[in-house]
């Protein structure tokens, strides 16, 4: 075996390194090297394979000096939110293959307990991860194992979420051995905020919030000296009740582009490169965030009534240019969904007009509230549901897949699906003026099929009616909702060249339904065919299902959609194939189908 | 106008009293004969008609110094919780109304907006005042309206609750003039657990949690004291930013054996009495709850393996008989769903079997760790949802009948929907062995239909197949789920009555289906009837119409349960009368069919 004790530092370490063992065996000293060789690999693996970036450089350190002090995968071990986790892949096994990273079939972006023994609990939400290692302590605990540590490192940006303080006052002296590291980087994916990061930048070493619940505090100290941070360890690792060590981080760290804009270089995406549209041709294609941002900022110029908020995705969600130019109007509350829903419905009631902006599966945060407060009481609010459907690369934990099936059955509830970002302006416009009860806008991760000159006028598209016709047919009829249109137009071009004349409708409202156009459609149709970016069940098609059966109308219908299966990850084209909804696909079940009925 | 100045204390200053401005013109030093008068009222009434009852003992000074020194209703107030808002319903133009509290068609019993202006926003769940009321503090500001004041009204024990930390953790000088009433008497509806809750016992004047949040902090006062509670407020009301006052009260307060026994006190419901059975017949018949209490007693004393978690409801789940038996197994963490989610994933991860007792509209505050923690992982946490159906007279916030629907897509996960306490018991015992993932036993409020001696043996039922006959017949299938079995049979002899012959299905899991016997009977029956106490979209039928079409199998189904509306409170029965679910209704409602295609 490899010495690597009797080496000097222009050795390359990281090529020696695939387990911690081997790790364990270098000697303090030749840390840094090892942290400047992996900053500079995974440097060199993101930029051309895309993915979490800039904080990923920052707990370089930290993943090294816990993998050397700690017994892991014996003692566990749990990244909080998980898109940080790119150094923990590359010394628990997985430097090989870290090049399938966020690919179809490849390794996941974040950690995940089928994918490494080193991974304990599957992360991709944030401030999951106290919770999951108080379980896991708990259970040491009651099968009597005291050596194992437990260990969870917490983003300073996931502490503003309930849920973490769930799981901090859950902590107590009998709670077993919990180590909760504090990487305090002052920064989420956009700039942090409240008062729990007021409280972190001026935090008093003796009593603070977390001597306050009880806990033993320890820091700040530098997340960037791997030495030191070994000799901390070393020293918690003494303890064994439950403590908190604040480290404190620089995300970006050692690549000034990224140090310099942390918001911007969050993740790079080769993908989003790939699809970019090339000059001359479709040059303004937006995305459907910036149209959300065009359009916001053009409604808040009008009036006064209107506010945003958004649950720390103010880039992400395109709040950002109505947030900059209005500041006192639009709310970035930290990730704190349950609060960014009632808060909603508090400004509501008094009369403004409400645009929360929250991606699909991060509304799951604010579900209770979503009904408890906005639903049964009506309250005006506009959902802005954006990373509605599959998407992409992020994988199953942020698959916008269920969205629809959780609203479906709420009282009072518009939801709507718009076709492109045109549709989606048009919708932001049309309820901002015709508000009665809460409305939620679901709509997809990326190009909106629209472009800066088509924002110039309002669009034609009428929402009232919740569905148009897109393309005239005969022997069957698709229903498609929101982004499956261009998907539902080539399945009847295909259609078209065997001779079989579709009829395809934008389906803009899942509810309410358009019953008149609807039964009149019915009643020309044997077969309809629903299609949408969301899971079958408790979805749209089912809510069309139901309305025939409602309506006694006998009819066949076809629902494509996603099955009850935890969706792989890929580019967003793959997974759609993947699982049946290409137009390719559809058209040959579809064929199928219409063989066997003839 | 009647001068209560001049009066003495002997005079029923709450017989003139209807509105706060007829508080107002009260003396300070009358004041507490007025909180004698009104305690003895809602004792009272409470005794007689049911209802919340500790809670709203605890808080009577409370609510009358502050509707005699703010200006409600236009300054807002927002109750946390909403059950202990006795008080303020009877100052604010409800007192003759107040009899119908919880009724069908009467008072809400909690605060509703469409009720009364002073209701500034509907609660029920714990911890949303905070986000609702910077909501209504930041649309005065935004509007201009620096005189308006906002008040929320927490309990110590909303504190341990996320929501309410994201709250907090979002007030800051410019969020306007916020004052939130921290209500501690040391109490939920059991024991307080937790950090905070130690915290708010020994807590610091100077620097304590919400000092280092940033907010200003005063107390503990006397909660019982209302001449001091009056001066207090008056001194709150010169501040114009977010801050805090701490105020100590005793739930119950007034009524010994309340204050003695706050558990039992918290809620005493007419109803209940009434369907009490009666000497001698079903002597020893038990709530779903007391089953769950004696088999998880039962299993945790078969295996040390045996864990259970609840947050905040170890009375009203039951698990309160294994936590007093295996105080270190089984754990209540406070109102705290998304960390009891998580942390029953960690436990599970470690190869515990964990049961996560949660009522149904609970759960709706940890469906995103139910998807991301327990579902994506498919980690084996048995989930016991109690409260699931319509609740009865606690009305639209706690009738649980989204779960079904939420759940429904869920991939990994098992539903299982025991019709009696017997199969709720055999469900338990049968996940408890036979557990590859998670499951989800939901079963309603109320009376099990299963006595003592039932759960000596193990009922025969097999949980695998997953669904049972209990009645056959040629003409009609009905498949029932869960506890619309009593129902489905009542039906059935109806119908045998005109010579119908109605076959019964006990429906027992709706996720997976059992496709064997499903095809089968599909093939036997041209109409099927689901019936379920749940919301129809998104529910058990549905599931069982997409798998006849999936099946490409041509049958009519008709599905019985809840529309998608806001649900009325009244007694179990009522509402099922009223949404056409009693067996009544959907005989008459299904004979209109069946002549219909005849």
């Amino acid at each position: 075996m490899f010495n690597f004790a009797e080496l000097n530092t222009s050795i390359n370490f990281l090529e020696e390194i695939n387990f911690p063992e081997d790790l364990r065996k270098l000697k303090p000293e030749q840390l840094p090297e090892l942290c400047k060789q992996l900053r500079e690999y995974i440097i060199d693996t993101v930029r051309t394979h895309g993915g979490h970036f800039a904080a990923n450089l920052g707990v370089i350190e930290l993943t090294v000096a816990l993998h050397y002090v700690f017994n892991t995968p014996d003692d566990r071990l749990v990244w909080d939110v998980g898109h940080q986790a790119y150094a923990h892949k590359i010394l628990t096994g997985r430097k090989n293959s870290f090049h399938t990273n966020r690919k179809f079939g490849g390794l996941s972006g974040f950690p995940k307990i089928s994918e490494s023994p080193f991974d304990a609990f599957g992360t991709g939400h944030s401030s999951t991860s106290i919770s999951a290692i108080l379980g896991m302590a708990m259970a040491s605990k009651l099968d009597g194992n005291s050596g194992r540590q437990h260990i969870a490192v917490v983003g300073d940006g996931a502490l503003t979420a309930g849920q973490a303080f769930e799981g901090l006052n859950n902590l107590s002296p009998s709670s077993g051995n919990v180590l909760i590291l504090v990487n305090d980087n002052n920064i989420g994916i956009d700039e942090n905020t409240g008062a729990i990061n007021r409280h972190l930048n001026s935090i008093n070493r003796q009593q603070n919030i977390f001597t306050d619940l009880g806990l033993d505090y320890a820091g700040p100290v530098d997340g960037h000296d791997v030495i030191l941070l070994v000799d901390e360890f070393k020293k918690q690792k003494e303890i064994r009740t439950p403590r908190v060590l604040h480290i404190k981080t620089v995300k970006g760290k050692g690549y000034e582009p990224a140090e310099k804009e942390q918001t911007k270089w969050h993740s790079t995406s080769k993908y989003v490169k790939i699809k970019e549209p090339t000059e001359g041709q479709n040059k303004n294609s937006l995305k459907y965030q910036d149209v959300l941002g065009e359009t916001l900022l053009e409604l808040a110029s009008n009036s006064e009534k209107i506010v945003g908020i958004t649950p720390a995705m103010p880039t992400g969600s395109g709040m950002i240019k109505a947030m900059k130019a209005y500041p006192d109007r639009f709310f970035d509350v930290g990730i704190a969904e349950q609060h960014a829903v009632t808060f909603a419905g508090g400004l509501a009631g008094e009369g403004f007009v409400v645009f929360c902006c929250i991606y699909s599966t991060f509304l799951q945060r604010g579900y209770d509230q979503l009904i408890h407060d906005i639903c049964l009481q009506n309250l005006p609010v506009i959902f802005c549901i954006d990373r509605a459907g599959n998407v992409g690369d992020d994988g199953p934990t942020h698959h916008g897949i269920f969205d629809i099936a959780m609203l479906n059955p709420l009282p009072n509830l518009q939801i709507v699906a718009p076709s492109n970002g045109s549709e989606l302006r048009q919708c932001m416009h049309y309820y901002a003026k015709n508000l009665h009860g809460p409305v939620c806008i679901r709509y997809p991760k990326g190009y909106s099929n629209t472009d800066l000159s088509e924002l110039k006028f309002l669009p034609k598209t009428d929402v009232a009616p919740g569905m148009s016709c897109l393309k005239q047919g005969s022997d069957l009829l698709i229903l498609s909702l929101g982004n499956m249109r261009e998907t539902a137009l080539e399945v009847s071009e295909e259609f078209n060249k065997i001779n079989i004349s579709v009829a395809v409708y934008n389906q803009l409202l899942v509810k309410p339904l358009n019953s008149i156009i609807l039964k009149d459609l019915f009643s020309k149709y044997s077969l309809v065919v629903t299609l949408e970016d969301g899971s079958i069940t408790g979805g749209f098609g089912q809510r069309i299902r139901a309305y025939a059966d409602e309506e006694n109308i006998n009819i066949r219908v076809f629902n494509f959609g996603y099955p009850e299966t935890v969706l792989e990850q890929g580019t967003q084209e793959e997974i759609m194939d993947h699982y049946g909804l290409s137009a390719n696909k559809i058209f040959h079940k579809l064929k199928m189908i219409i063989n066997n009925r003839l």
